[in-house]
């Protein structure tokens, strides 16, 4: 039996040892800086667009990229083929194959799977960018481009951080597994089928699933803990066989606009309360623990305010606030597809317009209620108008909420590794936006998921002049590293 | 003093002289079909949309051809600078030159004026139109292309009809000028600055003025005594700085587009009816006269219904719906500006918007006060949400309607030249869309002026696949060569 002082010793030196190699680490991290961006500079020059279907040779492009990336790592490599997609028009498209890739087999070692997408949102320098999106762009230390925060460069973090092990002679404290995907920003299609086919072989030996696809609420790091789903819809109205100039037809037609806008106004009250009945029903009550847990949350509501640019927020207090933006469903108006949406001025009828709007999700709400008593109602009250158009509401995508224990080892390590790399606790967050696969990977896998964001909080996801900070790209790096560290440590018997 | 049988053959003589003349115009005519038609496409293959300002180089490519080809016919031509135009971030652009032409300057004959306009509506081969938009296609003796009968086809007519005498060495039986102007589409920014300028000058000779910018309304040919104007409107829904992701911001901000649609939503009824205060009870009532006009109209309900492609019009009698389409208002809400217009799906908030909507005028409205009413009217309705985005109504257009008196000699002349070329009668028609510079054609230079129109009842002006059929743009070239010759025997007194 080891005495005590003995004992204390080991530690110590195993403590110095890993120590000095986290330093060695952060070292080689900030020595590659240039090189990293130079990386994300080359992927988001990818025009990964998977919303639209013209940019699809871009995305096969894109995941092929990652793909080679991870092949001169060393990695065992496949692109998974997920099928094809069936368009609104019925024409099949290929869909952009899955890359998995794997570091390390050993049985001893937990096996983490970091999940990931390459696709981005659409982006034109006329949407008011002030640089070329697809051209990142340094200013001030902030790295301008679509996609660089919203999902590319927290992928090549986790890839980096691989690598410095690597490069630095260092075995990998964990076994590492990548599952980097091309659909996510329009619902994942065919990785729910490619989770569940694998769910007995790729998956098997994964232990806990990181997603790094959100951000930080604050300049304090933050682990996520929970996200909203998202049903999106399409409302359809649709009139004339073609449009019809508005002098000549104008008075004779009921309008397909006039319909359309008057349905959607049906849909929120001016104060945002959501109209359609059954969905504020089925949402999970506040709890006290959440009160007091969001109360303490570090959160400016002024800079919050600032960073928006608007001088009034539809709650005062911060409390309220954040439970609207995590945890109680909103509706968005997105946009109308098919009514004249350029500059000037065009006397058009049009002959079909579809509204796109979605619904964000919560506990308990489920999609597919969610999907019945959105159509149920629009039908309705688009009956009541006695139009001779006809309506069409479908849900597009259908992503269900996800939320995780706070207490799972998972978030221990993670919180280790936030205060390893920047000397403070983690707030605990949940995130408004949807990970969809997050769920998936739950409900399939059974895996325990940790999401540990390194995404500025005032990126501009999805908007206008994305960016990304070099300084959270490259400090996350080192998180990531840290991370696969911490989590080395949990027992295996606690999956 | 003459005996009568000497009179009546000197009177035989003359009338069958100017009939043979006419026949043999009528045989140059169709023997050019082909050339008139290459024409045509030379000039619908020019972008000439005034509604984008990109296109502006092609715009003032299209005027400088329109002047080339009256400079080779002999004309006195001139390329009128009319200044620029501001556009909304303060910018200035120059505005396409006026082209004016003289053939003729013979004191003792009437001298008319034709006006047209060579810019387009906008087209995008996306739109869903079955053909290149600016490539003329003749399907079935159709030919389709932007601005092919609105309204490169009838100043080509009008051109090659002047062309017709000239080639035959047939003296003119009129003074021609052509005022063609290139803003049409978006109000015709710089033409009334223009006239009134050229008062005294160049429009003093002039003793009528022709405007064929119209179409008949069944396949009857149709002399045209009245037109709508229009109010068009922008309706900016201002909030946060930038887009933003509805799933990150969705919950915490009223979201402009919902204001947008909130206030969209109070200006029409369901069934059609206007709902801003003020605007119906302007309207002159339908006299008797006019109800007995319309009754008698040539107009198949059924047809009309088939070639829009609805179930069910907006009233289920002609009188009504005639009434409905020329002289009465009606609003059609065009599109939005800055949301999310794309196929596909994107979860963005968009920060600002601007609907695009406008108000058809009839006598007796006056735009000025409809301004007014429409403005206050969406800033009371805005006001009562208690949104923090900000509003800007702005009104982009403020075009009146136009009325003729069906009795005067220049409407006489057309009957008869219609009866010349076509054997019947024409129809008495007015029309839904507007030509605003005939109003100022008529307050300005106190002219009198005649609608001929020559483009057919299904032409599908302003929208997807617009054409103009061989059968019109040839048959009408003849109808303005007899014009000319019936508008020549108008007594110059008669002015």
């Amino acid at each position: 039996m080891m005495n005590l002082p003995v004992l204390l010793c080991i530690l110590l030196v195993i403590s110095t040892v890993q120590a000095f190699q986290y330093m060695e680490l952060v070292k080689y991290v900030d020595s590659h800086q240039e090189q990293y961006v130079e990386t994300l500079r080359d992927w988001v020059a990818v025009e990964s667009d998977s919303s639209n279907i013209l940019k699809r040779p871009e995305l096969h492009r894109m995941m092929e990229m990652v793909a080679q990336k991870l092949r001169r790592m060393g990695g065992t490599v496949e692109l998974v083929d997920i099928g094809e997609q069936e368009l609104p028009d019925g024409q099949k498209l290929l869909l952009p194959k899955v890359v998995t890739a794997q570091f390390g087999a050993n049985q001893s070692k937990n096996t983490v799977c970091i999940y990931g997408h390459v696709d981005v949102q659409p982006a034109k320098l006329e949407d008011g960018w002030a640089t070329d999106p697809y051209n990142l762009t340094d200013i001030s230390g902030n790295l301008y481009g679509r996609g660089a925060s919203d999902n590319k460069a927290p992928v090549l973090a986790w890839i980096h951080a691989v690598e410095a092990y690597q490069n630095l002679n260092m075995e990998l404290p964990v076994n590492v597994k990548f599952v980097i995907e091309g659909m996510e920003e329009t619902g994942s299609n065919g990785l729910d089928a490619m989770i569940l086919a694998q769910r007995d072989t790729f998956f098997s030996d994964v232990e806990y699933i990181i997603i790094s696809d959100c951000g930080w609420l604050s300049r304090r790091p933050a682990l996520t803990y929970g996200t909203r789903g998202n049903c999106y819809f399409f409302a359809e109205v649709e009139g004339p066989k073609q449009d019809l100039h508005s002098g000549v037809y104008g008075g004779t037609v009921i309008e397909p606009m006039t319909d359309l806008i008057g349905i959607l106004d049906t849909l929120i009250s001016p104060s945002g309360k959501i109209l359609v009945p059954g969905i504020r029903e089925a949402v999970a009550p506040l709890t006290d623990e959440e009160w007091k847990l969001y109360q303490d949350i570090q959160f400016d509501m002024d800079s919050y305010k600032n960073k928006i640019g608007i001088s009034q927020l539809m709650y005062s207090n911060k409390v309220d606030l954040l439970a609207h933006m995590w945890r109680y469903p909103t509706v968005s108006i997105h946009g109308i597809e098919g009514a004249f949406s350029d500059p000037g001025t065009k006397t058009v009828i049009p002959a079909k317009v579809t509204a796109k709007f979605s619904i964000r999700q919560v506990p308990n709400m489920d999609p597919a209620l969610v999907k019945r008593q959105v159509t149920d109602y629009l039908y309705s009250v688009f009956a009541k108008r006695k139009s001779p158009n006809k309506l069409k509401v479908t849900m597009v995508i259908g992503a269900k909420p996800w939320l995780a224990e706070t207490e799972h080892p998972l978030y221990k390590a993670g919180k280790a590794a936030v205060k390893r790399v920047f000397d403070m606790d983690p707030d605990l967050i949940r995130e408004g936006g949807t990970i969809p696969i997050a769920r998936t990977f739950q409900d399939v896998t059974g895996k325990s998921i940790i999401m540990m964001p390194i995404g500025g909080f005032d990126d501009g996801l999805h908007s206008q002049n994305e960016k990304i900070s070099r300084y959270n790209y490259v400090e996350g790096t080192k998180l990531f590293i840290a991370y696969l560290y911490e989590v080395s440590f949990i027992k295996k018997t606690t999956v």
